[in-house]
């Protein structure tokens, strides 16, 4: 199932970097796409949107609804 | 021997773990202190300047001379 994410306070590939692995950490099958420039986050997985949410947001970026 | 190098390109926390461990790549026994918000990074070590300035433009930041 494909999900989309706003996450706001990606400054840098560090930052792609960090998400991507925060996302792998609850499904490590996802498939994770990020337009920083556009705060966007794509992640192709069947988890819980909530849960791949708290995982960002564990990162320390702002995640909307 | 204290030494400073300004650092651009240093956007987030990742950034500065990264020059960080960049620095202590080339000297483990650095001791690094990192002001983002100036772009100043200080290094006491008695490693080469231009061995520091080069670890830590290999990690993709510019080093002001």
């Amino acid at each position: 199932m494909l999900q989309t994410f706003t996450v706001t306070g990606m400054t840098c590939g560090h930052c792609e970097k960090a998400v991507t692995q925060a996302v792998l950490g609850v499904d490590p099958q996802a498939q994770i796409t990020i337009d920083r420039a556009a705060n966007q986050v794509t992640v192709e997985s069947a988890q819980a949107r909530k849960e791949i949410a708290d995982a960002i947001a564990e990162e320390g970026y702002a995640v909307a609804a």
